[in-house]
């Protein structure tokens, strides 16, 4: 497997466009994804109750259409909490681009991002739709245009690709994400499309998909606020040329672990571009008996406001992991937990066996200064583990949310 | 029922003291809160697998001794994460108050709030009960030392008292209670010690506290992180001469509101004192099917960044309100939804049926301006409710808790 340049457009076969419709002020806010042929479709999607038309239609699409071959979206307003409206609204989004590249209207996943309880300006996305078919290119700088056109708050486009073989054929994943942010006052959050050009059952291509997440997108936190959009999109046209996966052998394993490159290189970018972050953080919890105890302490560590407010101050305050680790909801014994810090300026043990350790807090500081700090719990009961990533809370997050009139 | 002045030296029978012993630099550290006759014990500790020594020494004082007779408290140390030393100094403390005061060391609970990871300074501790032994005295000025001498970053001290009649005798109920604040590098937190004159069972009053608290301190957050050292204790010395009540009769049913009162009351002033707050943040989730979903729903509102840094900013954000009802784990119908806001000035319907209602930003920024603001969510379902307390999310949160040091 090896890292490539690019983002959507990387498969072979797909072609994307990032404009600017008019939905939002000034920056880009609309976005095409398309397949030159019928792909399959995979979908992970918002556990929120509330979710937006477009979740809701995306998620009867991954059920009920055996291709899809389109992928509209728009940032500026999230499409959630518009009843009926809202979901003719969604519809005619995805019906407009249906005609727009002569396909079935089934075959076209829809996504939102913005304000929440603002209704779709219906015209603009059509002629939107328009300038996106006209404009769509197979290159890599459309995939970057797409890119950025998702995004909100995001201080940077966040995209990945991945080449690795599959029975002597060379298969490509692509992809791009938008992160946690919100110019605008409601949230609407993460959005993630993949693309690939292997060949791969549906069955397995949802199931490879729902997998990874779990260790990848759902692993990352920036405020614990579970948006009502969410979604990640998988599309597989099978451009490659390999024989079909319909089992899980080692093509399907070297899928797996090519998805995860750029699933995790995805979610770790859009951790550390989370906002008002200055930081990157990075969770590991090992020893654990179990790889849901790993996961579950963990998350609550890159959760905790107390943690992140620590890691803003460059401040070594261990207590505040342990406390984290103690209300996860597992069972474990504090007291022969041992913590570290890590950083490009080095490694501390902070904790032995549920105590400090006796550390220099100007190393710890210094460690802690860096753009990317690691923290690794190590909880001795056995050998199950788990990574999150997480962002540092500062000052900005406050202002970016509280102060957006202003 | 009547409020009236006082906090832990209301009830008849109890002594209290609030001193500088020298653990904190200036301010009072260390209290004590005494009863002249032995009383039932009853207490609620945090669910946290990581237990300071005096939370473990007051669960085994809790089972095991049908008496209590003091509780002594210090501010300044948590002796959390501290080992079998730790274990050892919360001993001593307790031994040095029984034979101050001449009494059994099972009598004695022990409170400890501040640094984690740090050792308590035994020998100031030693001399410190010392001085409470001697400075302790039944009036309310009294109560008042102790509940200061409790506070970290609390910006003011906490305390209730109630009257109301059981079997014509009255019975008095008095509290205090410290919050959410961490002026040192680790977290503590909630300490909360309530008094009472009436004669009651061990079991009910254990019964009653546990009951009570999931209504009150357990539906207040800060900061979503449960600390390692919260503890509710409840003593009752049977003073006020009613009947022991030893059945869930008229009589435990007045004591039970009464109970309320002052747990309410103490947990909202920790509500709205938790750390940068500038305003109490009331939600009520009313039209449930069941409590258990009320109570998810108006605690997942309550601690949410989101809303919590719009609340902040006067921000009738209110698609935060749904999204965080959403994620909540409660399964209801966010398209029948009605939300509305209200303080003094005024009250307002911001949502029916899911979608925005035709609101004036204007007016929901000028309530949202009030110094105490409530939220109710109507989910249309049923008639259970339930009501949680937090606070707003500031620039001063971030600024206390990363800081600190400068």
């Amino acid at each position: 497997m090896k890292k490539i340049e690019g983002g959507v457009t990387a498969a072979k076969g797909y072609k994307a466009a990032g404009i600017y419709a008019g939905i939002k002020k000034k920056r880009k806010d609309m976005a095409l994804v398309y397949s030159t042929v019928p792909a399959k479709g995979a979908g992970t999607f918002t556990t929120n109750v509330v979710k937006a038309a477009p979740v809701k239609w995306d998620m009867k699409i991954t059920k009920k259409s055996p291709y899809v071959q389109a992928v509209v979206l728009n940032s500026g307003v999230a499409n959630a909490c518009t009843g009926e409206e809202g979901e003719t609204n969604n519809l005619l989004m995805a019906q407009a681009t249906a005609d727009a590249l002569d396909i079935s209207v089934d075959a076209v996943y829809t996504a939102s991002t913005g304000v929440i309880g603002k209704q779709l300006p219906i015209d603009i996305i059509k002629e939107g739709v328009k300038l996106l078919a006209e404009d769509m290119k197979e290159d890599i700088d459309h995939g970057t245009l797409a890119a950025e056109a998702i995004m909100t708050t995001d201080t940077y486009s966040k995209e990945c690709a991945v080449r690795f073989m599959v029975g002597g054929k060379e298969v490509i994943i692509g992809g791009m994400a938008k992160g946690s942010g919100m110019i605008h006052p409601n949230m609407a959050t993460m959005l993630g499309v993949v693309t690939t050009d292997l060949a791969i059952s549906k069955e397995l291509l949802q199931e490879a998909l729902s997998e990874d997440v779990k260790h990848t997108f759902n692993m990352i936190s920036v405020d614990r606020d579970t948006s009502t959009n969410d979604s990640l999109l998988l599309l597989a046209n099978g451009l490659a040329g390999n024989d079909e996966i319909k089992e899980k052998n080692e093509d399907y394993k070297a899928f797996c672990e090519a998805l995860n490159y750029v699933t995790t290189d995805l979610s770790k970018k859009m951790a550390a571009d989370g906002e008002g972050a200055t930081k990157l953080l990075e969770v590991q919890v090992i020893g654990a008996k179990i790889k849901d105890d790993a996961i579950l302490i963990s998350k609550s560590i890159i959760t905790s406001n107390l943690v992140k407010t620590a890691v803003f101050g460059n401040d070594a305050n261990w207590g505040r992991i342990l406390c984290a680790m103690g209300y996860a909801g597992v069972d474990f014994d504090p007291d022969i937990v041992d913590l570290y810090i890590e950083s490009i300026d080095g490694k501390l043990k902070l904790v032995e066996n549920g105590m400090a350790t006796n550390y220099s807090e100007e190393t710890a500081t210094r460690i802690l200064s860096a753009k990317e700090v690691k923290a690794c719990a190590d909880l001795k009961m056995g050998t199950e583990s788990a990574t999150a990533w997480g962002c540092d809370f500062s000052y900005d997050y406050v202002k970016i949310n509280a102060d957006y009139r202003s």
